[in-house]
């Protein structure tokens, strides 16, 4: 990032007397990890810093939320206030009333989307950093150094370091770089108790969801060698109580198969409704497949929705995927 | 570590001139890739620098073989050669003939297990560290210094995260500490394929192994909130032709699920044969259980194996295991 929008950006928030804090709808590690982190700093800079988030934060980022004591508002809006926005690209998907962003003062927008629109008045968007929490470490750093002050203690730090894993797959991920691997060095020495962040990240699974898991492998099926797919039936969804939106990570069993390229999920929504993702590994285009299907997304990661039984959709689109990589 | 004891290590490698570089049986990516990386930089130092591993390269690791070009000792042995045992706590452990540690001047035992008793000549034995690769990595950083060169490049740096990355389970468990991102942190300054080397460890399942899981995620149950067990019978690994050893990080389905305190899993050895594996996450003493019938291990982790059908097995156990937590 240019070290002017830096300079701008510690200006707005060391000038600042009063801060909302927000994130994006539907928060994640890195949302509430910055958020918590950024404000629990600002409230060590005698600033005052609210977090307003209308979505409820999940249960095992809730830990995040007791360690920071972060005040959520409650009552009216100040009179006079900053909204600080982390971790999303888009204003419309901030996770706030439009009271809440009619009334601030200034927006400053923090992110790391490829997709930020520059929304706010200040924007900071560094768009190689691996996470908003990344980039928060990085400016109370500078902060820090101006201030001749410490500010990341051990639990700003967690805070951090939280979303940081969330956003790298715990470092598995490419956006893993040489400044995300300081940022952990340098946490590490703080000083936090990481073993209990990565077991509330991704040692906390729910027994109902590795039920639905075991019942998916059992649907897991190669065709050739290079494409798998996977099945999830409403069936399965409702003997094992699973809510049908939350199948992250279970495509990845398909996608991290030796020699597969394309791995596909099949998810039925009702009888005629079937979501269909698509993942590859390293060459193949999934995103002009899905737009066969009236779907898109990303090289590596793109979707559709076929109004038809789950049979036939797979039918239809393994078709497509054998043509595609000319099997 | 001290001092004294780097500098002793570090003279006999660069006073050296022929060297064998082994490890432990059954090889890991900690062991390949130290082996790997220590021997291209002992070329790169003009040292002859020979591999001896009686044990088949693991499949996803061969790739480091490949890279660093590593030349296997074929043929006679040389005449005049130090050993250098690298992460193995055990003479009777390394993965070569007698004759190879008898026909050498001296045993040069690098490594980090708690358990090693010191069997070499030069014993360069750091328990902190999370892994010989970052042990060799940070000997390598020294003599670089001392000869004011730079010898770790691009194909040392790839050999010595795989060791980092395997034996810190991608830096998720507690062993990664400051400086293993440290060493991360200047190793993507180097410049690595990251992506390819994460693919090889934790990306390339087979398809069998796979079912195998889903099969075992089937019989996953919970006895109370915090007992887990696992069963995988003899029938299983034949239906999908996976050898019965290949079941690591199966048991962790079951320890990783909320409120769980307590895994176990039940392996069919034969029809009364069943190794008993037990995993504990935060203040159950598994290794008494285990010792109960017969067995050992650590705190978090151990095993036994009792002579009954998978049934009695599970019975006799499991009781056992609701009275340690007082269920
Ligand atoms: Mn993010
Ligand atoms: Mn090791």
């Amino acid at each position: 990032m240019k070290k002017a929008t830096m300079i701008k950006l510690m200006d707005k928030l060391l000038e600042g007397e009063c801060f909302i804090v927000t994130s994006h709808c539907n928060p994640d590690g890195d949302s509430i990890g910055s958020l918590t982190g950024l404000c629990m700093a600002l409230r060590r800079l005698k600033k005052k810093a609210f977090v307003v988030m209308d979505d409820a934060v999940p249960a095992n980022l809730e830990f995040l939320m007791r360690l920071s004591g972060a005040s959520v508002l409650e009552g009216a809006l100040p009179e006079k206030y900053s909204l600080i926005a982390l971790d999303c690209g888009d204003a419309k998907r901030l996770c706030c009333s439009e009271a809440v962003k009619e009334g601030a003062e200034s927006i400053i927008n923090i992110d790391h989307h490829v997709s930020n629109d520059c929304f706010g008045d200040v924007n900071y968007v560094d768009k190689e950093a691996s996470s908003t929490s990344e980039i928060v470490y990085y400016i109370l750093k500078q902060i820090s150094k101006e201030k001749k002050t410490e500010l990341v203690d051990s639990a700003i730090a967690s805070c951090l370091y939280t979303g940081l894993i969330t956003d790298t797959g715990n470092f598995m991920y490419s956006n893993a770089g040489a400044d995300s691997f300081k940022m952990a060095c340098e946490i590490m020495k703080i000083g936090i108790d990481k073993d209990s962040i990565v077991k509330n990240l991704f040692q906390s699974n729910s027994y109902s969801r590795m039920k639905l898991l075991g019942d998916a492998l059992e649907t897991l099926s190669l065709h050739g060698d290079s494409i798998a797919s996977i099945e999830l039936t409403q069936e399965m969804f409702q003997r094992h109580g699973v809510d049908s939106n939350s199948t992250e990570g279970i495509i990845d069993y398909a996608r991290d198969i030796e020699n597969v390229e394309i791995a596909v999920l099949f998810k039925e929504k009702s009888k005629d409704d079937i979501k269909v993702s698509l993942r590859s590994k390293e060459y193949a285009d999934v995103n002009a497949i899905a737009q066969k299907f009236g779907g898109g997304g990303h090289v590596r990661a793109a979707g559709c929705t076929i109004s038809d039984t789950i049979e036939n959709a797979k039918l239809l689109v393994i078709a497509e995927l054998k043509k595609a990589l000319k099997l």
